[in-house]
């Protein structure tokens, strides 16, 4: 009797083992990419869908901060579900500088320590001083920054609204490149001193 | 004269013959799927875009019902349009019970016999006794089942807003599968002896 | 003890009956209308989600044909969801003339007699003679007409992958109007005389 | 000078201080909902993209269990951003029983204790014991559970891919509602003891 | 030093470097195409983000116009970004007759001379002569046309929201093919005359 | 005859005039925003698809560059459209600064003069000199500039793939508010005198 009902169960839905690939894609890394990510792997186990690595980064360095990433190219299994998220870890005095993501939305939770956080828009900036349990969301493509203001160490989870956010330190994106420093002083304003100076911290050449 | 004319709307679009590929994206099954569907093949003929086979399917069974799906897995024309079909039979006495369509509307066109349908949500119920020429709407992803409520077999069409909308039996995953019987009664407040008994039903082991 | 779990479960879970609010969103059609779709109706019932009037439209006229349309504005629960429907009935010798749906990818499922369908794309052309049991897909934007090519009459269900697809019938965009027929001549090649009589079929003037 | 740079910046994007107000929507809950989301609130300051209630909740009942939702109904700044989040406190023995959430993935990362978390699909189920520092993300739609599995409580942050990914517990979706115990038990497959247990538990009649 | 900041920098974000590859994805045109675009190139230049060529088109041919584009398969950065663009040149008398984008919505920049465009819906048609400096948007998916009403040649510029917006003239749809002339007068209303007399100019059979 | 077709269209089609509202949306902008755009007018002209004044903006400034946008709050027909279009006039030796839209992908048209312009990626900078007639691409939310780097004036069209793309000048973002000095140095690692004096020069505070 089992078995008439199995039978049954696959031949009124014969369709179900086809369709059901596309409740979720695992990402094959190794295919190409496409504007709305990579080739599913064809064999899934359970352990495609954990990811196991959310520990303390180092903060041991000249800026007190580490930022551990879960994106589809670390977390396969997130691709095409438009989700994804970090870890935040900051020391005392640390902070993590300008940046943007450009396709993606940011919430924070912090879970230990205090941190300033905040984001800049044309017609207004909006910082907040966030505790254990406090929630910051950071709206798609907003230049916003957060910093350790409390005593001892800050850590915070972070979620994106995308599988592959991206995370576009303003610095570097100033500083670590060769666009020559006049056209860069043309299109920033800042003095010509202050960007070769940024320049020579943030690797940039020009 | 004619030549110049023709030559003349290839030399003003010409970019048409290639654009035109994407007006439509038949899917190459043989291919890697993608989150957003298969690669598109190369060459297609009027008949690609034609699906026969919505004839009543074969009700024989302990349950009673038949569904004929034409998702993109049957169908590949549909690859990328975000639309797909199905046609349900129900003998007299027969239902298709609770099951959802996780990434997908469904829309149902009752054309012989008597249907009710219903779907649940946590503030309420919607169950609708459909005669022919009735249509239901079944919102995405909500839990939904079909009874035959009439003298005679039942014969409705269904329409959906996926190319995939996959179909997932609440029994089926509930019970075709290893999940350790107390972790399932745990998980659903059932007794284990219903867990194991429609464990034995459906296939599940554990 | 029962109501013990109750409270338990509305307090686990406190925003679910907010939050429920979006697994549907009824149209008011007399709110505004949005890019997107109406205002949500603030009480709804199942009713709601039944359209009840796919019976044989009227086909006792010139075109031997007649359209019964399950949109948002005829059904306000597809609001928001992405699909529509309607019931296509043609009388021997009726046909559904040339047509696009802007927005919308079209699919057919023959339930009586026989129609020949096509759609035309700058590089190719593709019809189809669709007997009952027969499906055909009409990608989005794409020019298309249905003839019942058969004895006696036609019947077919359309769903569509929008809730308002709209129907545009090349002959009323084209004579309809009042653009004077000296432009529409230049801008189809088609003669003034031939665009003069139609315009006095189609209602136009100019 | 000063002056002249800044009117020269107001001129030549004179559009900005209007088109900025699109770079977020911060709710008006008391505007009717669309399907996209509820009317911007027309003033914002920093405090609204702050939720600060992430505490851990009271899972002082019989399930051991509290959930603490940050979805748009709760936090306005998430309107149209396709973001949420909560948290998840689960008591030593305690569970979240089967639920979806029909409209989002879902990225769970454990911070305290350790979770047995699973969702169940048509063709396979995947279950992963979690401790702390580990993430599990369950597709769009997906029925799902978590176990607390270890000594002591446990804590986990859910982030959605959604503002209001609603929550749909199986059981109160099956046994909170009058649908009659027979048609229940006749699309489940329950025996009517059972769904009649079951409902005299969650609150269900008939 | 400076090194200590690069490696923290490259540290804190180790995943950017993958990540940023989302940022865009340039077409690999010889990979297959999906329903989203095409493969992402693995390597890329400044260079690959230009398109050079929007000169002035040969309008000396009997339709006294041309239409130069840049869409993703002329211009690969625009792959996946969802916008294109082109150059149109219209000669003193000519002009571009009916057409369609099924897929894209358009926006015409004048820049030289006077056009008379235009777009026809079932409820009512929109036409405004336009000059130097004028735009005007025809909303995805409507019929529409444009003519140089003015002295001396007319150009404009196109901006589509697709970076593939396809281009159908409506008469090589109609005509240019072999459906036969008495279906395609049947489903036009055309004089079978009048058909066959298009036919003969736009290369089709039938 | 001609009253019975008429009769008999809109008979048969009797939604589409209903339906057909959906074709456009032209924003009514006294209406409260949502997240997917503006109300839709109830009553629209052909003038409402019009945007006239892309003329030569004024670049007699410090800065000697003007920007016209036809934004949807400039031009509301593109209320929904996904589309917008500005027009850029920069004087010899004048340029557009470092600027971001979060949410559109911007494609540049030459039309007078020389520009060089650029965006600046974690990974890489992609610059080029573009003369009349070239295109430049912006993926969307990428640091960006436009230079005058030829003799004379400059012009160039810009089209977004957003109604509503925004614009964030890098300067104005980071020394037009009240952010203290010395945060926004930690966080930019900008020194404490340069941003006092950038704060002087764009109106900030603090």
């Amino acid at each position: 009797m089992k078995m008439i009902h199995i039978l049954f169960l696959l031949a009124i839905l014969s369709s179900t083992s086809h369709a059901a690939v596309n409740d979720f894609c695992v990402a094959d890394l190794t295919s190409p990419n496409t504007p709305k990510g990579y080739h599913c792997k064809t064999s899934v186990t359970a352990e495609d869908f954990a990811f196991r690595g959310f520990v303390a980064g180092n903060t041991n360095n000249s800026f007190n901060a580490a930022l551990t990433s879960a994106f589809v190219t670390d977390f396969p299994a997130l691709n095409g579900l438009g989700v994804s998220a970090a870890r935040l870890d900051i020391a005392q005095g640390g902070s993590i500088p300008m940046h943007t993501h450009p396709g993606a939305t940011e919430l924070l939770i912090v879970v230990e320590g205090q941190i300033t956080a905040g984001f800049l828009t044309p017609t207004g900036i909006y910082v907040n001083t966030l505790k254990v349990g406090d929630l910051m969301v950071f709206p798609q493509g907003q230049l916003h920054f957060q910093v350790n203001s409390g005593k001892g160490k800050a850590t915070a989870f972070l979620a994106f609204g995308s599988a592959n956010p991206g995370a576009q330190l303003l610095d570097l994106l100033l500083f670590g490149n060769n666009l020559p420093s006049e056209m860069l002083a043309k299109t920033t304003y800042l003095d010509v001193a202050q960007v070769k100076k940024l320049k020579a911290r943030f690797g940039g050449r020009g």
